[in-house]
């Protein structure tokens, strides 16, 4: 019997996005329960580490979204061809949370002084630096981020750069492989159907 | 034929470890280059992403320490029995992970006060929350963090521990299931020979 699925997460896309697009893809039903902010002090508790996403597995409770991401890719068959591109999948992955992190350093400043010298450096340097690497990479796999295949480390750049672009629109204009990348993964008939049933149930 | 590796690194611990001690586990022969600090500027631009430690694998460099490591243990049979426990070593080792991140906003911090707040909090809040959990895990699965047997993710708990251990002697008296850990990994045959082999060269 296939195992039953409980994803705890709050009512935002952030880090539960990339397992409900797994699901998706998957075509695998999964229960998507949303901790409502004033519910999380009493939830916290009762998480692995103090954080969400937690997924539950047959009642097992697992933390980590992308130890849980990279669980679910490899049923769904999207961690590559081989060990080697399985790593590469992870490289990138790791990647572009290095640079989500360098961005979060940025948003999340209080302090205006600190604020202006962490937005110049993500702007001016980080943004050129990763996106330009991240755009090579994708135009020379046709299209993916590794193997001229659909991976999950394509849903993971799609999310995190649409995301990027949806607060800074026009961002990724000088970058037409990393856009299209986004459309690739929103266009898929699975994601299509899932996105227009969570948005008929708002 | 089996491939050839390169790894690149400084020539410290760090993030370098635990590729070097899968390697020594397997009994891998691999290159141990290590970056002088004052090369490392111009040796920085010929990296994929600017960051250490990178592998060459039969000449294709691949960065990212974690992704790395998950790949020689899937070689050397390191991410446990089953699918499940390859999603445990990779929720364990990233909240080692996020543990290491608490305590290097205190090491690294410069500002005095900030320092200090940021000390506090690690070893009054995060120290307790995270290694008696840990210590829970660990005594849980009979002396190995998952599914009672040698996986990966002991050899990062076992590094990160220990590098905690040796800035504040003492720290893990408390918790001696994590000890415990420390000594298997370091008493594993494969792992003093490599020891004293590395330690002759010096």
């Amino acid at each position: 019997m296939a195992p039953t699925y409980k994803l705890y997460y709050f009512d935002a896309a952030g880090r539960g996005a990339i397992i409900r697009h797994l699901f998706a893809y998957g075509n695998q039903s999964f229960e998507d329960i949303r901790i409502p902010k004033d519910q999380w002090p009493e939830y916290k508790n009762k998480t692995p580490f103090g954080q969400l996403p937690v997924l539950e597995i047959d009642g097992q409770q697992v933390a980590q979204s992308r130890a849980i991401a990279r669980y679910l890719a490899k049923k769904f068959n999207l961690v590559g061809k081989n060990d080697l591109e399985a790593l590469k999948c992870d490289e990138l992955i790791d990647t572009i949370e290095d640079f989500l992190q360098k961005g979060l350093k940025y948003f999340l400043e209080n302090d205006p002084a600190q604020k202006e010298i962490h937005r110049k450096k993500f702007f001016e340097e980080d943004i050129p630096y990763y996106l330009e690497k991240f755009e090579a990479i994708v135009s020379k796999n046709g299209g993916y981020t590794v193997g001229s295949q659909l991976t999950w480390s394509d849903f993971q750049f799609a999310g995190t750069l649409a995301e990027l672009e949806k607060h800074h629109a026009g961002l990724l204009k000088p970058y037409p492989a990393l856009s299209g990348l986004i459309d690739k993964v929103s266009n898929l008939p699975s994601i299509k159907a899932w996105r227009e049933k969570s948005e008929q149930k708002k």
